[in-house]
């Protein structure tokens, strides 16, 4: 077992005082755990003005662009939503201790298997300040302790964060560790900490999930990306696609679960790609398309090869026109990132057929892409989206933030 | 995502063809797998000459030592072993299609989970011929691809059995592929094939495991290491605790579960140790100690710092003398693999804080560590032994095999 030999003294402390801390926090009641959550958020509650002045702190040195600017902003009701946050959270059931199944063997042994800590874990992310408190509150709830790799432009939010929230009575030492963010070396060393941590979430945008997973040693729940699609059948209720698709693109353009492409099928293409496209372009998206698309509605721009695979982020769409159910599950499963995926359609055999062959996280029928959400999915959290296959698929919380172990009890047996 | 840009050109047609498969195994029956499993034992069954001769050739080839040669070594009862091994994993529940849960939101969304394959597998492992077929079925039946990568001295053999298994009428081309297996090209090939590859399974020593380990962008589930402890605590049934002892040490000692490690407690270590350590000699167990265990009985030799990680594969054992059962939990969690644990006691209290504190794939109370095993368990099967906590822990077979995706049917929700 590799244990991060290239370590700094600093990282190296801060990792193995977390795995103590993983120790002790897998021993804790769930009674004891929502204490110390509640305490936070009244820590919280109690310096909120010295959060708002670190926070400023940030925002004055930085030269981010205003977008960016506004993700890096902690405004009162944001830091009163971390609050909020961190109270719900404590309020959720407690997966640890959770018995998954329970047998016994002829032999006699009693073999149960319980839902346990992880142990630590390791989360890298990008400017937002509130991942601080929302993964620190999920972490703790599930026995985990938790290291932390912001950004260098939340440097000095996330230092009063995990100040006031490490500050808490009666959290072991080493609960949460925040780890330097002024260079990349810091990452560096935590994705090559295999024996020291146990799994590291990447949170952030492609440059940073891709670099996470191609390096590190760790194992990696991969999050984020999202190249969505929207199959509208010829048997589609039109009033419902058109809302589905204008929910799925602009109701929030900038996250992976909102539609990057929208197929439509060859024999409603006439009639109803102007339609939706017209609709599109009042509400400011760009829309690009292949060489039919642009026959039947010019102002669309014709689509490069890259189009299909890119995710925009941004109010674009690129539009398709296929012949027919397989087509359009022949381009998703070629092209598509494996995220958020929908179909509009009447038909129930064609949407149990796209249902059953789209291969992705969550395939929708009659409904936006938007709602791939651990909130909107009814987890009452959300740490991620996993776009990987190992461990957890999809919006994922809690329950992804165990593990499990084998209990064994048996009276003498020996193995023949 | 990265989709193995360095691959030769040989090892890309393999991968994507096995991604084609992959889509079409995952739509097939379970009838229609079971078939085709029932139809490779068949094919092995009336070609045993042709897997002989193969395998003969391999043997004549290899310079292997005995030992290892034994493990290469495919007997007309190592052959129908296989085969009964395939018509096993035939007759066990497909869990492809199963729904994990299902609920309904207050906006009316229906969110199903369900049980899907993970789509192509990748294995790399070493001498044994067996695993070609073991993994084979398993994958199958599970609606997965398989990529073997075998062992060199194998060659000729794995070719064979490839070339039977593959030939059933009606399985998709590209179901199982295999590497070649001359160079450690192909193994960095498949490891780094990200995108074309959804899980790695490396199943062999400690190198091959922590090269892959080290070296993959594609998730790996990583199998193998095995530093078992046992504690014999003050209240403990000497004549249980010498049969646990004397099974988990010598049933069978090359293996991951095999007991490594004696821990017993200060207080019984005058009577229990001269007692066990005799047992343990007259079955030919090398004995190593600390200075306590030395200081009792004399003919054990003075262990090293490093005894007390390593994982001997052999008829050696390591003897330490605690003071209490929190300093075995302490030894055992500061130096063990996580593999399995065992505490022989007549004391239910010492026996649950154990099976608590402990952190492993699998710990035991009263019986031998030697059953942390996917047929021991009641699997039916097995894949292999995961000690890592993400995705699945300690013994692992078709459910393993698998990942899930949600199924979202509604009727025009758009989200707020």
């Amino acid at each position: 077992m590799a244990t991060g030999t290239n370590l700094t003294l600093s990282t190296r402390q801060k990792l193995e005082r977390a795995q103590r801390a993983a120790s002790r926090l897998s021993g804790l009641t769930t009674l004891r755990k929502n204490q110390l959550l509640l305490s936070m958020a009244e820590a919280i509650e109690s310096q909120m003005d010295r959060v708002a002045a670190a926070n400023q702190k940030d925002l004055e040195a930085s030269s981010l662009p205003e977008a960016m600017r506004d993700r890096l902003l902690l405004t009162p009701s944001r830091i009163s939503a971390m609050m909020a946050g961190i109270r719900e959270v404590a309020a959720l059931p407690d997966p640890i201790g959770e018995v998954i199944a329970e047998w016994r063997r002829p032999n006699g042994l009693q073999i149960r298997k319980v839902r346990v800590p992880i142990g630590v874990v390791g989360i890298i992310y990008e400017s937002r300040p509130n991942v601080t408190v929302d993964t620190v509150a999920l972490t703790l709830k599930t026995g985990n302790a938790i290291v932390l790799r912001g950004g260098k432009e939340a440097v000095y939010s996330n230092q009063c964060l995990v100040e006031i929230l490490g500050a808490v009575p009666g959290l072991p030492e080493g609960a949460i560790e925040l780890l330097d963010s002024s260079t990349r070396d810091s990452v560096q060393e935590l994705i090559q900490a295999r024996g020291l941590v146990d799994v590291i979430i990447p949170r952030g945008g492609a440059g940073l999930i891709n670099f996470v997973v191609e390096n590190s040693v760790v194992p990696v729940i991969e999050t984020g990306a999202g190249n969505c699609h929207i199959f509208v059948d010829e048997s589609a209720d039109f009033d419902m696609a058109d809302r589905i698709v204008i929910n799925a693109k602009t109701q929030r353009p900038a996250v992976c679960n909102a539609a990057e492409k929208l197929l439509i099928q060859q024999s409603i293409a006439e009639t109803y790609l102007p339609r939706i496209a017209k609709k599109l372009i009042a509400q400011g998206v760009e829309l690009r398309g292949d060489d039919a698309a642009v026959g039947i509605f010019p102002e669309i721009q014709p689509a490069t090869d890259e189009d299909w695979s890119e995710e925009y982020l941004r109010l674009c769409l690129a539009v398709r026109i296929v012949a027919s159910l397989d087509e359009a599950i022949d381009h998703i499963n070629r092209y598509s990132t494996r995220n958020s995926e929908a179909i509009v359609t009447a038909s129930e055999s064609n949407a149990r057929k796209f249902l059953r062959a789209v291969d992705a996280a969550a395939v929708y029928w009659n409904a936006s892409t938007r709602f791939t959400d651990g909130r909107e999915f009814g987890f009452g959290a959300e740490m991620g989206i996993s776009t990987q296959k190992l461990h957890c698929r999809g919006p994922f919380a809690l329950a992804e933030l165990t593990s499990s172990k084998y209990e064994i009890v048996g009276n003498g047996q020996i193995r023949a």
